[in-house]
């Protein structure tokens, strides 16, 4: 049985600091590297790449809506069209500094407004792992699991890890609470890892209202945004080790 | 007896038209097509590079500084690793959609004051030779006759072309007048296309002080920016062709 | 009985062309100046301000969302709280360029997606309103007829003119038909032109459906991007004057 | 004997955090604040000018280079005419956020690369200078003392306060010396505080070299970076007013 770790990295943006990236990247296995759009820029890519590599994490693409000011988390009115276009170039420049890494991607996850509405929309799913698979059909695509980009993935045939949550609820339909309705963040750690070992162990998380219901577990978000939180992915490590549960990047095992 | 005819292209932005994109490709065997930093963006970079294939012209990406309100044609301060990085960016978001189209970029042409700053600055010459290395070591640098920038290439072991200009004059030291200096353009079209031919068949250029001085050209840089401009491309291919010299793009002789 | 004719002006940006603002500024009696957010940069702001003084054109900002490469169309999950600060940072800013041309702003029109936001949505319609009457209350809010932006500046105490289009056909509930749906652009000229007066003399318009309802016109919106726009305002101007309407700025007749 | 203290603030953006607001504030008599081209965003301009006024600092519009990945510290080749209006642009914008908070700005501060640029450039400096003041003529500009920046504000007739600096040696010619050359800073704090009550209450500092120079002090520049500045700016303040300074804002003691 295993598992991947994957985290946001190389949000900084010219003199200003996000992240907490080489404490945080000898904790996962996939770095989710910011683009440029709404987070990153030229210089702090090359960095995190080189950062990742010799970590050994797996490199992944993180693009997003070109929205700086709002951190790409701002829903935006975009075509399927320009979301494709978005796509293709900010997984283009983020390979490019693999390459001169000597290395290539494993994998791209959307970010924030981009991931959350594709997750909904099958149109821009489809836009999105499209556009993955005519840069490189190699790269796994990181989705919801059990969402619309998950199945944009499977149709496109591109190969897709199922990712979730450990520190949000689910609902019955098997999507994430709504962060503006109570309970949406589960904020007690050890409800946190059970939910977690749940999810990998017997591939079950039970809703906020009770229900158990089916989920694939591929890969886990991790935070590296604090001390706290860093403390808590090496619990999540510390729980799942000791439960057999290996923990390895998604390119190694996703079949 | 072979020359490359290369052109800017893809500069539209948005809502924002700018070149007569369709009408100057047929008439060029390269293609240097900006990449959203002083010009374009994703969706006509897509858009370019599937109409410049259709066209059967050699795709190159024609990274600039970020500043799109300046055209990228102002100085700015850059320091040679973020040159690096920045080329890196560019040159990896084109190569992504020339994959997405089914070919790989033949070229990279610096655009404005990167092209200018990099032909006089040894250091910025290195960096952005080096960026196009690491990216592809194939791919082939479009840079200023005799500058910095081909003796970084030759340094580095990337190929280059050598680009010289129809209608600008030339200083003794092999470098155009300044446009702020009198003389610096040709308008008169018979004396722009003598000195084209002066330089593809003799690599030799009459300077603006009257010497005869040796000139490399394997690709001349033509313009399409107004009828007028197109008009003069097509006297320049002519008097070319007139005159045994074969129109290619510049992968398919430099060795 | 009089009317105001305003349009969209100052929306080229570094090296773009939008737009013929010298040829449409003598028919308009208000500028709507863009403010570099979705169009526009400060030195187009300045030429622009400056060749509305001279035309006798009254001035108005037309602020618009952070999104230059969707010219501000393409609507975002943008809060009140961020509109209010957008909205008060772009009416500073061309309030400057006002000052610095010895005059003040008449109006203020926002752009695109964040006017037909607005008119749908009470708490961005009320801080846009409160924006403009904190930076200065004698500013004219031009805002959609009937919509949630008329209330809220009325609710805040700030004027405001009610915006009708010649061009675009009505709801029954005084909407505008949504550009995707069939009939949502009035094409026929004389149809045009007959809604125009209609709206003008008597307060009426027709909706797509056939029904007629009231509808207040104090400022009508007009098009300046190409020869048959600029002829359609000509004609729209001759319609008005021929039936007694003058044609003033809605600052010398709104109470 | 009165001096001004000032300090850079407002320079986060979006999610990014920068700087120690909130606790340099009650340190200084002056806030230059970002203005979103180099540094911050329309909600931060809107915070700090609040957060300002709470304390009593006086307002000031802190303008730079449209560049905020080079944080406005990179040299750009801008024309007077585009540093005019870039200067308008932002000093206009945040007007308004003094307006809507029921005040207005003492004092203009450029900042970085254009600030630098301007001491030594006439045209440069004529072009901030008359920027400012065709938006309001009251407003003081803060500048390198000794510098074109107050030669080209006393020639317009705009207030002028000459800026010193604790932490930089002075050339003989009264230029600081360059960050780039050996003995550029500071980093013994008494030599610092030495430095500067040199400065407010002889008139005179000591060059690198050693020559004793007249320098004319209105307001020292100091930072809120980090705790070891703000105790530092609590230093200077006590060794200030140990010797009979006070401490006061430019603009109720410049003539």
């Amino acid at each position: 049985m295993k598992i991947d770790l994957n985290s946001d990295l190389g949000e900084s943006f010219g003199a200003y600091k996000i992240g907490m990236d080489d404490k945080v990247l000898p904790l996962v296995t996939s770095a989710n590297i910011a683009c440029g759009f709404h987070a990153g820029d030229p210089s702090v890519m090359k960095k995190t790449v080189d950062l990742a590599v010799k970590s050994g994490a797996a490199l992944g693409a993180h693009p997003g809506y070109p929205d700086l000011v709002g951190f790409g988390r701002r829903k935006m009115a975009v075509s399927p069209a320009d979301v494709y276009a978005m796509v293709v170039y900010q997984v283009g420049a983020l390979s490019a500094f693999a390459k001169a890494a000597g290395t290539r991607l494993q994998h791209v996850k959307p970010h924030g407004a981009m991931y959350n509405m594709a997750a909904k929309d099958p149109a821009l799913a489809e836009a999105i792992a499209q556009a993955i698979y005519d840069v490189d059909p190699e790269i796994i695509l990181f989705a919801l699991a059990g969402s619309e980009s998950v199945k944009a993935a499977e149709k496109i045939g591109l190969k897709v890890a199922s990712e979730v949550f450990a520190d949000r609820s689910y609902q019955e339909d098997g999507s994430l609470t709504p962060r503006t309705q109570p309970g949406a963040m589960i904020t007690d750690e050890d409800a946190s890892i059970a939910q977690v070992l749940s999810m990998v162990l017997k591939g079950q998380v039970t809703t906020l209202s009770g229900k158990v219901i089916p989920v694939k577990a591929d890969t886990i978000c991790v935070h590296g945004d604090g001390e706290k939180a860093l403390l808590f992915t090496q619990k999540i490590r510390k729980a799942l080790q000791e439960n057999g549960v290996e923990i390895a990047a998604a390119g190694t095992f996703l079949k």
